[in-house]
């Protein structure tokens, strides 16, 4: 904003000429110049917030590429807003990586009214719970109200749906207040399919390398300087304007770049540069199917040095021995010594051969830090992309959910729980969006229903554009309250408790860990220590009651936690609260957590 | 080959089964069998060396993809070969590659009788110029006899038209009696567009990508492991049993591959593996058009670990102030301080901005070591993508053919002569091929003919099918004996027996040089020193003499070379051969290169 009015600039190099078109009782035209590289501008001293404008170029509209605010979605004008805000996060300095516990939600999913504002009155709760970074889906102007984000458009316009910038800079502003930093996912391999008019104005896209859902953003043909910098300065908008803490790149195996310095490595440097010069910590967090340790090692070991990246392999390898399911990526995993070797290193496959991808897969990850993966046993892919969207609560028994929960929170690694996961939210969450377009919705529709053919019979797949499909995946906040559920959630909330505040897990570290596997009885065990702490974690995937000697008689242990005990609505029975010098076997109950402390005056061996 | 016969194997997972055809007078079939992961094997008995073959599948005929033999040509069926060869060779360990100066040569257009055999009278007079590589241009079996050697299909057959494998192998074993290393140029990007008959084989190939000469090779999908293993043992082949020392690997950047253990890392990894089984060297230089350090980086340092690279960056700037060329890539460079950059980093390209590729380009390669980057003033493509085939005696002064001979051969890079150059020869290297399909004959000449429409004013591009262009750029050695081709052929000779037994020169290393621009003189010059010894070379490329001071006041200096020197054919003058303390500026001749060294007494200070 220029003193006086707004600057209005926009890279269109192929563009002769444009137009800015004030909407209002008197429609107005005002000529870009050109400025060099591409770029038009024009300073309008009359400007002013909300005053809705579009781009002309050859007599056609097109919203602002950089629009802030799209009151009447992705094919309407774009409004400018005031670029203050009431700031109360003064005192909020981010969080250091290693003490994320994320919450992964989606806006309109999440409260019922579907809106920025409607999240807030449930901060003081997800903090209570222990978590301490909310990670909201995208949120960038997609076509309709409802939407999972990743059709997004307009990618610096937080939905006018959700409460638009406002709305946002609401939200991050409690959730700072409220001690909880602030996670975003954005969507930087592809453009949504709908009111996507980037290619008006530039070559936003090359034809050089396909994505699954739509050209492929170009970020190393030529002119992708100025591509890049859409997309930077789309990351440091949210960071520096909107005060978020960290974002989630969407997918970056789809970002496809064999420039010498890749768009990943230049996006952190800017991340991390701009927070550090306002005092703060900001993080880049990538989804990454390559299991390549180059996204997060260091530049001077040649990597990009993005700060964390979710780990699927961890997924997999548990929720394959939860739910005994084989078919598409589980092939690969199913054995306990994958979820052992994802405890080890991180990725469980670092050059093996896959069955699925039928090549070998990965590269080492055992010089990472443990606080570089994120984990999770439910995430919106892993339960969405079911066809009838069930979550695990669905699918395996409350004792399961408990361990699930277990492997999760008492890992090294950075939590993550998807919305509802911490009181067995029953509701689907289902895939929805709300095109405009009667082609492309046929087409969802019919890409929905062939994606799931091989599970006809279990019916066909709810309707993605149906409003009710969209209701349906809505959180039932209530349900924290009913019985089995309430326990669950109080489960949810010991593991956090005791992961926060017992050093030696608090303390995120492989290399202060032991990894042992109990074939035959199906369990797991994790020794982890810090200075003289130590704890071990006992993870029982048997679906009978089994004996182990976990090779604890050398000192006196307490019983910290058991899912296995009444109290979690377990079957109850078999493990002392004092272990003193215990050199027989321990009975673990089936499905079951247990979590034991070494006394505290002892020192390890 | 197993005891007493032949072991065929195949990869051929998209095979329901596949026969042995062995031709002869009794047409036999045999059926391969199953050996799981996609092959098919079988043990014949009565194989023989000489024996013809195809591979059958749905009664189609196919040539063995890994046929060591082509002798009816691509089409054709694939011949048994003796796998023993007399070699004598055996006190050959290979070169340190800081000692390679490489001469690339096509075999075909070397000797008139293009074949392997007929290049061997020619190896004592290159070893003589001071050559102790030579680089063969592909040599896989391609369609027709004449071809450039990008088209091969069957990459395991040396061209039956340059005397097959037997051949290939004589020709190496007396390179290395004549003490010089063989390099194969092998092309791993794509396949020849006539006879490639893979993909019925197995998915070699893969739509995700695209290069310019046709599919991208299938390095990271599905399978690939296969096929990266066809394309590593095609390495070996060269390396282990035709005692090849090096491959330059054409256009890695039109190898598209984004796993995790890149196909590039595993190939050099699997070379330097083999050779040090065999207690011997062998390297692998990529042809590199991305200027990424990562591909010669060392794998500790996240690079692919390649031996070295080819640096266009520094042919760019040379030519380009040669010649005062500044159309397509050339628009980049044409600055002395381009050259300068190229001296002391490698990459003139580290990161800035490229007009011609509109985008930034490369990153730093100034922790690469000098032996790492092969730099020339012609090569193939330098020469023989030009519409008439010029080379840079066609386009630039007897003056400035000694200047770019001292450019390269006195830097600190490892130094490539494409042949003839030595000698100024006047034929020009045309493009040339002769398929047999008539459609891809006409495409092939209009798309030389369309590359071209920019230079119609010069004529139409000579017809590339036409065995007359071929036969036109066949070398004219007689030249070597004329007048002033003589006396180029002595002033490289000289400038190699300099770089060879000169240890300031014979040093590769940038740190030990230090690079200075005279901007308004047009005069680079290079100050190399290794222990107490010291040279200069002074490159000046302005078109009148200079003069310039170039801090040698404090010592006895001599000179060593003056390419202006009536010797050479030069207008003479400027420079005595004794300089001590000259604190007066020194004349140079337009267009020259001078040597200077100083006293072996005095130290460096």
């Amino acid at each position: 904003m220029a003193s006086g009015g707004y600057r209005f600039s926009v890279w269109a190099p192929r563009a002769q000429s444009i137009q800015l078109r004030i909407l209002g009782p008197s429609d107005s035209r005002i000529p870009l110049s050109p400025s060099g590289n591409g770029y038009f501008e024009a300073v309008v001293e009359t400007a002013a917030p909300g005053m809705r404008y579009f781009y002309q170029m050859e007599d056609r509209d097109f919203p602002d590429p950089a629009s802030r605010f799209q009151p009447e979605s992705v094919h309407g004008p774009s409004e400018l807003v005031e670029s203050g805000f009431a700031w109360q996060d003064e005192a909020w300095l981010g969080l250091p990586l290693e003490q994320f516990v994320l919450y992964e939600l989606h806006v309109g999913a999440f409260a019922y009214e579907g809106t920025f504002d409607a999240v807030i009155p449930h901060l003081k709760g997800l903090r209570d719970l222990g978590i301490t970074a909310i990670e909201l889906m995208p949120i960038a102007q997609f076509p309709g109200d409802r939407n999972w984000g990743y059709d997004g458009v307009s990618l610096f316009a937080a939905h006018s749906a959700y409460g638009g910038p406002e709305g946002l800079k609401r939200l991050v502003n409690a959730c700072h207040q409220h001690g909880l930093a602030v996670v975003l996912d954005v969507v930087y391999n592809h453009l949504g399919p709908e009111g996507n008019y980037l290619s008006a104005f530039g070559p936003y896209f090359t034809a050089q390398y396909q994505t699954p859902w739509g050209s492929a953003v170009n970020f190393d043909g030529p002119d992708s300087d100025e591509v890049r910098r859409y997309f930077t300065e789309n990351a440091l908008y949210w960071i520096c304007d909107c005060h978020v803490d960290a974002l989630r790149l969407d997918a970056v195996h789809a970002i496809h770049d064999e420039s010498a310095v890749p768009f990943l490595e230049e996006l952190g440097e800017a991340v991390h540069t701009a927070a550090a010069e306002r005092m703060r910590k900001a993080y880049v967090i990538a989804e990454s199917d390559l299991n390549d340790s180059r996204i997060v090692r260091s530049r001077e070991l040649g990597g990009m040095e993005l700060d964390a990246q979710w780990n699927d392999d961890f997924h997999h390898a548990l929720v394959s021995l939860l739910t005994g399911e084989r078919s598409g990526y589980y092939m690969d995993f199913g054995d306990l010594h994958s979820l052992a070797e994802a405890y080890r290193e991180g990725y469980v496959y670092s050059g093996q051969h896959s069955a699925y991808r039928r090549r070998r897969h990965g590269n080492s990850s055992a010089s990472l830090a443990a606080k570089q993966f994120v984990v999770f046993s439910q995430n919106h892919d892993q339960v969405g992309n079911r066809m009838l969207g069930e979550r695990l609560s669905a699918l395996v028994s409350h004792e399961q959910l408990k361990l699930a929960a277990g492997a999760v929170l008492l890992s090294p690694f950075i939590p993550l729980l998807f919305m509802g996961e911490e009181y067995g939210e029953t509701a689907p969450f289902l895939y929805f969006v709300s095109h405009s377009d009667p082609g492309l919705i046929q087409a969802v529709r019919e890409g929905r229903q062939r994606e799931f053919e091989a599970f006809a019979w279990q019916g066909r797949p709810p309707d993605p554009q149906d409003e009710a499909t969209f209701v349906q995946s809505k959180l039932n906040h209530e349900f924290k309250r009913k019985p089995a559920h309430e326990v669950l959630f109080q489960f949810y909330r010991e593991l956090l408790r005791l992961r926060a505040s017992h050093p030696a897990l608090a303390h995120l570290s492989k290399q202060h860990m032991e990894v042992t596997v109990y074939a035959r009885e199906q369990v797991l065990s994790l020794r982890r220590w810090h200075s003289d702490k130590e704890v071990l974690v006992l993870l029982c995937f048997s679906p009978s009651a089994v004996h182990v000697q976990p090779g604890i008689a050398d000192g006196r242990w307490k019983r910290l936690l058991n899912s296995s005990d009444p109290q979690w609505l377990g079957p109850g029975g078999g493990v002392a609260e004092w272990l003193p010098h215990q050199d027989k076997a321990l009975q673990l109950q089936p499905n079951s957590v247990l979590l034991l402390e070494r006394e505290a005056d002892e020192q390890r061996a």
